[in-house]
């Protein structure tokens, strides 16, 4: 059999003939990036075989150039003999997302009182009679006696866990015990039984993104954060979007994959987040929220996703109910009760009923506000005292470096900000956590087109002034490119974009704007109408207002209108962790939302097209004047 | 480090210097028997020094003659250097087993009838509304209505598995489903749902008895036993009984591991009873009934033992609530319930609860009834219709070959029958299975003492003829000894008993004679106001009645009175499995049982020691002539 090494891993396999790279390398431990999940169209699992040679079944994907320097896609080759492979991924790029996404500006108000402290699981101190020889009762029964009178005659549950310590800990300490209980159907559920007076009471909130999951954990008699860890979705490699990651899951055994990967990433977190902050005993986590998309929620639980995006569209879980920590899988206390966000729709999910816990929606005074949630998926949610509307739409994942040549996360070596000489187009640039440039992010890319629009370099539809005007423009015949380094050759080539990653941020911009307008227009408003616009997401942390509606990506309101909230869809988790209040008004959010399915919405298909240029078809929505001001202030 | 190579298995492993050749026995994957746990005290772990030498911490266990051979304790030998060891043990004597469990002669009508047949899983097929494009219901939602109907708007819970599979479940039949459910405090909890008309209704009935786990696979609708199996109980090397194993499971690393070890006993039965049957799924197996005594009952929950042998000898669990097969680690569908056999006391458990459902016991005529379990223990249950009382006696494991020099149980190459001539005292014998004898069984025993007794071989205290009189009386200074098959010399001694022998063997008929006639004496009853004598356990099925009875082991009544009712703990299971009116008889049982404890019943020590002779020192109380004329028929 062939012996494949990965460099600069040093890690090798042997694999049969006719293998994939993609799965050699799974094989060897080597992490590759499949965003597309090998479906050979984003060319993000690029390598450079370094000796001996695969067999490339080439789809165009890679210039004539790189291929003679022997870059091939893994997805796309196949193993014929003996090969040296040089990865050139970019590694792990986790840490910077940690202080992005602990980055929050909620309105103080919004969050628990000190009254509101109402966790699904609480402690309550008693003391159980002493055994007594031949009165015919089990240390069960002794127990159950106790907790009766406490817990009102309800039924009490008592799981075998916990039943295992129960007689070694009704013995610690003369019968006194704190028992930590939830009330369900009436039943009263033992989560556990600790000798003496409770312990700290701590949980985590979850939020499982579709390209990141934070877990933060949580001292809840003090609502006080101790605690943010931010890790990649392992199932990133499986599909960069949730419907690469559905097509993924095509059988049980992926199915299962897919849980198993996100299981691990959350397991990792947590246990991490234990070790970091005093070796916390995994029993000790007694409550857990979580929320997350439609899809990421069904992945989580396990369940087959496919139907959401197949006729007639209808998740298998709308209010998911409380399963505990041992059947999901959780490495917390096995018997803890996890709260996991309810879901409106196949795409507004449990994320979007999270976050909205950090707005004014439905507050009472009245206002229209706007929620977009721009991740992977733009999620938006209209409405007002009297009426919810959520809706979706596919902007791609263009914000998050996906389907952009050289585009890459928000994270190191990615170029965040930069200034364009209006005369000349030549770039200066700041890379996050310095050094050489490896890409450019989603806010960048706000940053960089906003003023190539602005001195001319492009047009409307995003096409290069080819004129020879400004240097950094290298004119081709298809898919010209402008260069923001300098322009280098061969595989290292320099970050530029290029005509086809304008389009497709243009795509993306065009589908949140109008998927904002039609929202409107579906109940007689206008952006004018709207007095809070909030922007959630990893995203938010970065974006300039002004840019992104000198873009048309936002309306051009006031810029006193828009507050960033961050990654409200954990902040949504943490409330809901602390308070009952929290996790009714969340329920109520999600039934009151009507769910607006865009693709079969009149108007909206119209709305798209007309938001394809740079600002928009309609100039006089967009003033520009009054921008460019506030740009230039 | 040593070497140390394991004949005739031919398997080895390295071994620290010091470590016992117990501890390298397990690494190497040999099964040795340590009935005594390990204390040094039973023997039955011998084996050769069949090359190089160990460290034998001489106890007197092993005769010089043998040591010198190089026999020695696995146990009490420390390793030093390189060795080759002969396992002596007896290897598998299962299979003679799985006849003589299924062996039953339990009263016809005690078994549950055709309009009895309601287990606790039982499915309700019905039809659930077809997805409906943007009508906010989840495939849960839908599933949720239809039942609400069938369930009159209980509460259902919906297990975490069951879900998984629902959205494919849903759509397979057009929503037609079968759904395996079970009330439980006033909650529907949904065990399974499966699309169409439900398939088979199976279920399992076990008995976890301390030497042997007996697994019988039931067609529930026609309440058919499709098939037995008997297995070791694989914490037979922890211990003989329930005081050696309580010993052993001295902290959780090891209250785990009996917990492993039974189940994968149990695991292994019922993988086997599903591959011999056709092939069924583990999911199919839908009920589950247990009974165990209450030491293997917290075993088998994975509960700390040890309370139950401290005072004021308090059980974990007298009822025991139902835990899904998921929480217990059975391999069966992991939402199925299961029902186990409640336990009275310590040392009266759900073995005798469930054995009473195999008998009259206040069945309304009013007749007096004794109920005894021999076993490892001995349980007797005396009463009517007015009161039940139980108790426990540790008769030792003489009648299963324990405490015998020469015994062991009733397998394969066992004497279990002999004809003693009364002139010369030479032995006719009867094995198991043919071929050379290994040792004797219980009822060899019996059926030896017996006839000894009779020609005046032994008198009344056991003590054998020493003048020269009987040719296989071997006298010595101390423990004279009766050979039953020719006399030879080494380790292969052949087979015989010891004068040692014979008093564990009185003692133990003392404790269950003498433990029977104080429950009587309680009440002010004697064995004559007997109407029914029920004898259980597997020991049942080899006793002779006579014989028993001349040696003071059973009181003298008619032999009509006498009935053997075989494994009535799997039997009992069995009835529990099919039928809610047995299971609820079983817990009135349980309920109205007065726990007796012999060890503070005054005058139980006194009826002991008048128990040590054979028959008995009240030779009134035995109507000898009658007996002794049965015998002659």
């Amino acid at each position: 059999m062939p012996q494949i090494m990965f460099l600069p891993e040093k890690k090798s396999c042997k694999a049969e003939e006719g293998m994939s790279l993609q799965d050699a390398a799974e094989r060897a431990g080597v992490t590759l990036s499949f965003p597309c999940a090998g479906k050979g169209v984003c060319g993000k699992c690029i390598v450079k075989v370094e000796s001996g040679s695969v067999e490339f079944n080439d789809n165009g994907k890679i210039r004539a150039g790189l291929k003679k320097q022997g870059f091939v896609l893994a997805c796309r080759s196949k193993v014929r003999e003996d090969v040296v492979i040089l990865n050139s991924s970019l590694g792990d790029e986790r840490g910077q997302f940690a202080d992005a996404l602990s980055h929050m500006s909620v309105d103080e108000d919004l969050f628990p009182g000190p009254d509101d402290i109402e966790p699904l699981t609480s402690a309550v101190t008693f003391t159980v009679d002493p055994p007594v020889q031949g009165d015919g009762l089990g240390d069960r029964d002794r127990f159950l006696n106790a907790a009766g009178e406490i817990f009102k005659d309800l039924p009490v549950e008592l799981p075998l866990s916990v039943l295992q310590r129960l007689p070694d800990t009704l013995r610690e300490r003369d019968g006194e015990v704190s028992v930590w209980h939830i009330e369900k159907s009436g039943v009263t559920h033992i989560v556990d039984v600790e000798s003496g007076k409770p312990d700290r009471s701590l949980g985590v909130a979850i939020d499982i993104g579709t390209t990141t999951v934070a877990i933060r954990l949580v001292d809840i008699d003090t609502a006080r954060a101790i605690d943010t860890i931010t890790q990649y979705n392992a199932q990133i490699d499986r599909g960069a979007d949730v419907i690469s990651r559905i097509s993924y899951a095509k059988n049980q055994e992926r199915i299962h994959e897919m849980r198993s990967l996100v299981l691990s990433t959350i397991n990792k977190g947590i246990s991490e987040l234990r070790e970091k902050n005093g070796k916390i005993e995994a029993r000790s986590l007694r409550n857990v929220a979580i929320s997350a998309n439609t899809t990421m929620t069904q992945m989580f639980l396990g369940i087959n996703p496919n139907y959401i995006r197949l006729e007639p569209y209808t998740p298998a879980v709308m209010g998911v109910p409380l399963y505990t920590a041992g059947e999901l899988g959780l490495e917390v206390n096995p018997c803890a009760h996890v709260w996991i966000a309810p879901n409106v729709g196949s795409y507004v999910g449990g994320d979007i009923t999270a976050g909205l816990l950090c707005t004014d929606f439905a507050s009472g005074t009245g206002d229209v506000c706007l929620f977009i949630d721009i991740g992977t998926n733009g999620e938006i949610v209209l409405g007002n005292d009297d009426f919810l509307m959520g809706c979706a739409c596919s902007a791609g994942p263009a914000f998050e470096g996906g389907g952009i040549e050289r585009g890459m996360r928000a994270s190191a070596g990615a170029i965040d900000r930069l200034e364009v000489d209006p005369a000349t187009g030549k770039c200066r640039y700041f890379v996050i956590g310095g050094g050489e440039p490896r890409g450019i992010c989603g806010s960048g890319l706000i940053s960089l087109l906003s003023q190539m629009f602005e001195a001319g370099i492009i047009d409307q539809r995003g096409k290069m002034d080819k004129s020879g005007k400004f240097e950094p423009v290298l004119a081709l015949r298809k898919n010209s490119r402008f260069y923001i380094t300098e322009r280098r050759e061969g595989y290292d080539a320099g970050v530029y974009v290029t005509e086809n990653d304008i389009d497709n941020f243009i795509r993306a911009k065009a589908a949140i704007f109008s998927a904002c307008l039609t929202m409107l227009k579906n109940v007689g408003l206008s952006f004018d109408d709207v007095i809070k616009f909030y922007i959630a997401g990893g995203f938010g942390r970065y974006i300039e207002i002004e840019r992104a509606q000198s873009l048309g990506l936002l309306p051009p309101l006031d810029k006193e209108k828009f507050l960033y909230i961050g990654n409200s869809s954990l902040t949504g988790s943490f409330m809901s962790l602390l308070s009952a209040r929290h996790r009714k008004k969340k329920l109520e959010l999600a039934n009151r939302i009507t769910y607006v399915d865009l693709s079969v919405e009149a108007g909206y298909m119209d709305e798209y097209v007309a938001a394809m240029f740079i600002p928009h078809t309609n100039l006089d929505m967009f003033q520009r004047r009054t921008v460019l001001n506030a740009v230039c202030n």
